[in-house]
């Protein structure tokens, strides 16, 4: 594939009528601060020249906006006052799943307390069995909202379905869960969307997948995606899935984006949350999402794997306390 | 779980009044013919008797409508007069995407003529690359549809999307891709459509939970569903998926269900689609669907597992010699 | 690499000077009634050209023996009077761990009325647990040595240990287990030991890894393998393995080896045996290895998955007529 | 499963007649100065009770001597001087493959310098490949040997054969590579030999497997083994294995054996290996195993993992500050 950064300002005219007139295809983006066009195949990409063209490069991999080889400076990502991909680690917390005020307020102001930057919460929940606890849906937003409002933390939540983005629009970090990594319509609808995306690695999905999904959303003009690994499906089964730590490094030596963590799903029990939180900052990650529950005995999802305030209180200190090691901060 | 089976034509009102009442909760459900509830957890589930109840039985599988528990007949599935899970196997067979009308019809033709009962063909594509051929959607399946008319074939072709619900009122049985397997919303209203459904296995679901996906569809009181294999994520890559001929036949042990089996996306080459076909049909699934397209090497997506009208053909007859040797017919 | 095949009595001796003095590696071999040198690296091999040499060839695949690019007629290869790779589909059956010599003898005596060819059984028995049955050894062996000396088949039993080579002196063929099947000197001891081999593929080798282990033994002048398809470690867990039927294919479209499927150990329980076995000789597998056990309930190793000599008769009916239906015979 | 842990210096003579009488199986070990006796099934076992035994007690894993239901302190593995299990993380370091004298000595200076307390170094190489470089073999563990003299690191090194026994009575610490952590007679050969042990998972091992292979070198009376994680096969090709954190902390939860982890063979490039080092440490590992070369272009083996001596130092020093930042030693 090839990629034509545009001169800022330059007048595109004939460009555009040279590509229309091509048998080439291409897209054309608008990101970080510049106009970029996408155009395949190379063959007829390279016949192109014009005046507008400020650089014209062959990009190698699969997902050329999503690459390092055109971008090389880590891209930092503001979800309302936080940066992500910077010097500091974000650490979003909450429940796993929103299920009435009370608990919300009370977890937010907790995590908030520890050290979290966002608050994370689930209203749409793709569960695997129709029976089981569906989420408290656009109420459950509202409730999230709510405890932004008072705690001053920004809310990431899950979005599943197309039809529920205007829902999201109050949203301040969008989420594509695991499940939907490859609905390739919902990452594009979140991309026009605009809003900065938390973009779950799917659980079968190789790293070079992952970093193509990330593509339908830069290419609808919108770079400000987090890449969150959050375990693969292997045959062991003394965790719930299998962080690949590996893959999630794999990816930032190919990406500029920044990448996250999510040691609850993985772990599946909270005794291993910390051992693959801690893991997961001391090999680079720029995030992590961790659940949080007040009573997780009693939690209506994942009841194994959240943690009680007081235990994400302590995994904090030590996560500080690596993560200065290594010269960054929380 | 516990499934109340109902009287034919009882007056339910009461039981509804207790279930209410009660602190169980609880889905009605209309299927083969039954009125159905399924009501958990079990111990609220116990306490609760009533006049309109046929069968109350507790179901150990977490997808009680799916399981072979209660109904232990196999399902027969009707999309128009081709009938699923009986004793003939039944093709489905066309190109990987819907290019145009003169290579849909093509294709149609050729595949009937070999002996297909199904016409295939994508019109909604999901494409690993933002970049990749995306299908000609709604265009697609009016294409589709009039190479069912000329041929009397009825057609499957795949949905996306919640918001294309429209869309597939007119087409004969609706296919759930593996990247849409646990997109449960779509599940939902896929159900709610109540036309016939191929179902995919998700590439990293277990059979558990794939069953559990049909459960989806089954409990919007759409029972006619097919479970298709078409190969999981492993390690190994001489194939592009492993085609899990256990897992297909482990399903069919715990289900009423019909299964089929998709040879050409696991295959990935075409020399090894024959192979997968014939083992499949060997190992007892009452269904294939393989990807055919007049001019393989130039087709816009999937070139190298797309076999050719003669070699389908081939095929076709070695499948009926073994279809036969075991009992069946095509 | 480079394969020299020289001429039939050719005179080596200054071919052997010119490898000797050059830096390249070599290996000569003595297979298929041709003598062969593999040479190493490409550069080097480039270098030499002798008259004692018939034909010089590149080999793309790791495993040049293994490979047919250079052997293109299918092997066929003979354990007593048995050929495996031809025209007949060959049944290896018997139990999964010798006991004692009733049990033995009874399940020969059926499984060669049945139509099998070959008698297997397990005398050294690799277990997950120390503390499971873990077989009678060299007693083992010699029971299986009546028991085929009484019934005229051939034996297949595994070798576990390179200390062993002198009690398979007796054996017929001999089986390399998954859990060895990257044991390389144990490859190369059997492979010097000159009989054929039944090479089973590991849980979690490639298909490339699988036909390199097989290189072992074929550059030991050995060309008498057979490549044992058995299941592959996966995530799912509705059955054992995943018998990896694409993968035993592609191997053959890569190999002259013959290849065989045990469909026992992949299904783990008895009802899958039969579709597992019935898919894989449908794909076009050479042999089949399949157990069965006068009593399966009382059997001291894997009682979920062997036969009874009764359903084994069943099931060998069944594979007769998909093979008949394919050309080919029992 | 049930152990019984006998007194002290009690009369074993009517405990072990009534065993032989019983129809139980058993097994008699010394480990951590006690004499334990394993007994199975439980119905047998519970039946024998005896003046010699301090605590009967049943054991729900089936490795239960590795299982710390019973030892609930840490084990803690001296090889020579060097404590591995205790407060300090300890690093063992060297070349993949011993190539000569001169690599190997000035390695092991370089990482001796550099804070590493073991060496490691390859005589014996388990290659994919039959016409790979096999390794020095006892020359190999000859050099090692020396290179340990002038250093006074001990050594560790891998085994791959039981006849090779005697050759590693010199050796420090025996390590078995993943090839073979299911080569039971090696393991058990190991056990009886007496010397630390350094087990690495198999690629496709589960957590369970892999203790019940460590329970083989227990079951001989040789408590003192490390495990260690090396990556398991996965579908993701981004990385050589995935490395398997959680996993090596679920060991943890189960066993009282240290663990280790090596980030080499996963990463497979260079630039991932500090990463899944400190990740590692992290998440709780007791000891690390790393790749160095003084010119890893030119390496014979894993070219592309080993690190430089420099950057090994860099590594060194992150490992301290990461592993000071917990309350941990290097």
């Amino acid at each position: 594939m090839y990629m034509f950064v545009l001169k800022s300002g330059a007048d595109t005219s004939t460009l555009m009528e040279k590509l229309k007139s091509s048998s080439a295809s291409y897209k054309t983006v608008d990101i970080y601060g510049k106009k970029v066009v996408i155009v395949w195949p190379d063959s007829e990409a390279e016949k192109i020249n014009d005046d507008s063209i400020e650089i014209s490069t062959k990009v190698k991999r699969p997902f050329p906006l999503a690459s390092n080889e055109w971008k090389k400076e880590p891209t930092k990502i503001k979800v309302k006052d936080v940066e992500i991909g910077g010097e500091k680690v974000v650490v979003a917390a909450g429940p796993c799943a929103v299920e009435n005020e009370e608990q919300t307020l009370t977890v937010a102001k907790a995590v908030k307390r520890a050290g979290a930057s966002l608050l994370r919460g689930g209203a749409y929940k793709p569960r695997t069995n129709p029976y089981s606890f569906q989420g408290l849906g656009e109420q459950g937003v509202k409730i999230l909202k709510k405890a932004s409002d008072e705690t001053g933390m920004p809310v990431v939540t899950e979005i599943m379905d197309t039809r529920d983005i205007d829902v999201f629009k109050t949203v301040d970090m969008v989420q594509i869960g695991a499940r939907n990594a490859q609905n390739f319509n919902l990452l594009r609808e979140v991309g026009k969307l605009g809003k900065p995306v938390l973009l779950k690695r799917g659980m079968a999905n190789t790293v070079e997948e992952w970093l193509q999904a990330s593509e339908y959303i830069l290419s609808e003009s919108n770079g400000n995606v987090v890449l969150c690994e959050r375990g693969i499906r292997t045959f062991e089964k003394s965790t719930r899935f299998t962080l690949d730590i590996g893959g999630m490094i794999a990816a930032k030596t190919m990406t500029h984006l920044p990448v996250c963590a999510d040691p609850s799903h993985p772990a599946g029990k909270r005794e291993l949350v910390h051992s693959l939180a801690l893991a997961s900052v001391a090999a680079g990650a720029d995030m992590l999402i961790i659940e949080v529950h007040p009573h997780p005995e009693v939690a209506l999802s994942d009841s194994e794997q959240q943690l009680t305030p007081e235990s994400f209180e302590v995994l904090m200190n030590r996560i500080k306390a690596v993560v200065s090691a290594l010269g960054r901060k929380v």
